[in-house]
């Protein structure tokens, strides 16, 4: 099976957004083990979309399209579509109740271009909106099979998934299934070294590494008749990396380094306050972004200057005059001030050289990160580089990990 | 004149990366007046690309190739279209000595394989790449105009800008001139109601709004025959709008807000800092992002907690009790203490609700920013709307602008 993913609006065209839809769908299809030649963008004119249907109907069996569901009579897909396979468009009952059901509650005014979008190609299989109004629809010629779905991002991902459930529950001669393990802390090539015998003899489950911002991920894919064997060979695999590279595990799929520390900290019922000099607030800002994050963020200080380095955290200028604001006896003053000043469990400070040029006759990327807790305080150094914005990120993942470390009692090592 | 942009690589048909190669390129040939119908993607295979390649030639004048002119043999793309143009490859003398110099600097040693990055297509325009080592190349074949670019965004970017710059120059009838203007702090439709007989108007110079994040951009595009003629029909439209709704209009192109507020602190050698509630550090973050951030970012307090609000930044517990930390009273106070406690020039602080929850009885989107100098504390209350990372991030950018307006001695207006 392979597929080509066309993408349907002027508004791609004219560059006022970027094709993300196609990205997100790849990504899926390679998970699902079905292989993506073309990607193909077009504007919402009948013609073009006919040469580009045709064309694709010639090198691929899954035609995917996202956009032009709507109700204005630019939205063409669905009618080009329909004109192509020589079907007819009739109205869905059951979109067209959840479209009447929209305006009742919202209390809008419904016009009549809206009842278009409960129009579907005749035959097709209507997968329902659950983010908006337009349905989607799975047309399977036994030639063919025809994806469409809407082009809002929040509406067409979660369609595409239940396409993937579907498609997955469908091939019942064996299940695909996929896991993404997260890691942070180790480089791509050294990860790859410690389980270099296990991905030399993958054939099923496949293990995929990608490096991507500061962290490593790897694709785990098992196929199998039934489902649970698929899972449990995922399991299995999962198990023996586990053994040897588990510490730098931090989570699976979509799941992010701060989103799982902030789930730790909630867990453990545990608040923190960041201290910032070059991460400048990046930490705590990260942290703020999380619905409830006022019952684990107590505040933190934004201390850029040497001068709220000393009044307000009291770093003693012996330390400021002698080690330098890049210290590691800087770092454990800071972390265990902004602690005890916003009353929180931990502390936690960054110190260090962002760029683009050194401090203190101190190397660009040399960075200081402190903890602290009712123990005492800790501080570990790194060396970082590339821009200086790459290096205040790494910086703040950093010091996430080193919490998700404490509390999962797990080593910290500076380098 | 029209373009398809044909992307190679297989890492977006595996949706590693999203093709932001092909907007960026659609933004600016929107700009040039060339027409787009086409986005095209495949991978590092001869005979699909061979196959688009034929297809773009039935459609397109243009065919811009981003990717696939690296080192090694996965990289096809200019080995392809010459094979399909029936030309040879040709060593590129100046390619040559850049890379060989580039290996001279760095002391890393030259493999076999980066000699092929001279290759071009006999024939061609050469376009040195000023950010890597695979050159560009453009080829005039009379019925079609082929623009080979690398794949690497910080490469194909400016290499780009010198192609545009070529093709304006080329059409010596006339040039095609475009400006951007940013503005914030008002709706699309009420900029367009405020300049409506202006865009009614419009022919030559042509003004086209798009709305984006919290922002409206106009871009204004002029044809001349002569350069400075089309420079002077933006200066005489750009006067007009700016005439009406100038106090918004807070910069041109690429230019951010915080980029603007910087550099007018900059340029004043002015000092600021942050007391941050609902905005958690974004507001500092998005300031230490710059380099030379030290001299003007004395620092912030994210002052999440009341506990952090009262004690940290002496807001009296009688307002907090009273007023709430929601409201004006606490937003001046905050602003006048972190200003004081930071010893820079102005305070500016966040006080606000995020979400997804109503807090203290109030509105979910109820924002509070104050703003202190030396002349005293002032507070702006504002309702935005919008999910939790939406309200935060357009209360910074709110903040942001309350600098700028102060400043450039603008009023400024809360709702």
């Amino acid at each position: 099976m392979n597929a080509e993913i066309i993408a349907v609006g002027s508004e791609l065209l004219l560059g006022q957004i970027a094709n993300t839809n196609a990205q997100f769908i790849s990504e899926h299809l390679a998970a699902l083990g079905i292989d993506v030649y073309f990607h193909t963008v077009c504007g919402d004119n009948e013609g073009r979309m006919i040469d580009v249907i045709k064309n694709a109907e010639k090198r691929a069996d899954l035609l995917i399209f996202t956009g032009g569901l709507g109700p204005t009579k630019d939205d063409l897909t669905k009618e080009t579509v329909a004109h192509v396979l020589g079907r007819n468009l009739v109205t869905d009952q059951e979109a067209m109740e959840s479209i009447l059901e929209y305006f009742k509650v919202t209390g809008r005014e419904m016009t009549e271009n809206n009842k278009k979008q409960a129009l579907v190609v005749e035959g097709s299989h209507v997968l329902p909106n659950h983010h908006g109004m337009a349905p989607g629809m799975i047309v399977d010629t036994g030639r063919h099979l025809y994806l469409l779905m809407p082009g809002v991002p929040s509406e067409m991902k979660p369609m595409f998934l239940d396409f993937a459930r579907l498609y997955s529950a469908s091939r019942n001669e064996e299940h695909i299934q996929s896991r993404v393990l997260r890691f942070f802390g180790i480089g791509e090539s050294q990860l790859e070294t410690q389980i270099i015998d296990l991905i030399d003899a993958q054939s099923n489950p496949t293990i995929a590494p990608l490096a991507k911002e500061s962290e490593v991920t790897l694709r785990l894919t098992a196929k199998h008749e039934q489902l649970d064997q698929a899972e449990a060979m995922l399991d299995a695999i999962e198990a023996k990396i586990d053994a040897r590279v588990g510490q730098y595990l931090y989570g699976y799929n979509e799941e992010s380094l701060p989103e799982i520390v902030f789930e730790l900290l909630r867990e453990q019922k545990k608040t923190i306050a960041f201290a910032e000099s070059l991460t400048g607030g990046m930490a705590a800002d990260w942290m703020a972004a999380f619905p409830g994050a006022s019952s684990i963020l107590n505040g933190g200080i934004v201390c850029y200057t040497n001068q709220v380095k000393h009044q307000v955290l009291a770093v003693p200028q012996e330390v400021l005059k002698t080690d330098g604001a890049v210290s590691a006896s800087c770092a454990k003053h800071l972390a265990a001030s902004v602690r005890k000043l916003c009353g929180s469990d931990f502390g936690v400070s960054f110190t260090g050289v962002a760029g683009p040029d050194k401090s203190e006759g101190k190397d660009v990327g040399t960075v200081y990160i402190g903890f602290s807790d009712s123990n005492g305080s800790e501080s570990y150094r790194f060396q970082f580089n590339g821009s200086r914005q790459k290096i205040r990120i790494q910086s703040t993942k950093t010091g996430y990990d080193i919490v998700r470390r404490h509390l999962r009692n797990l080593p910290i090592i500076g380098c």
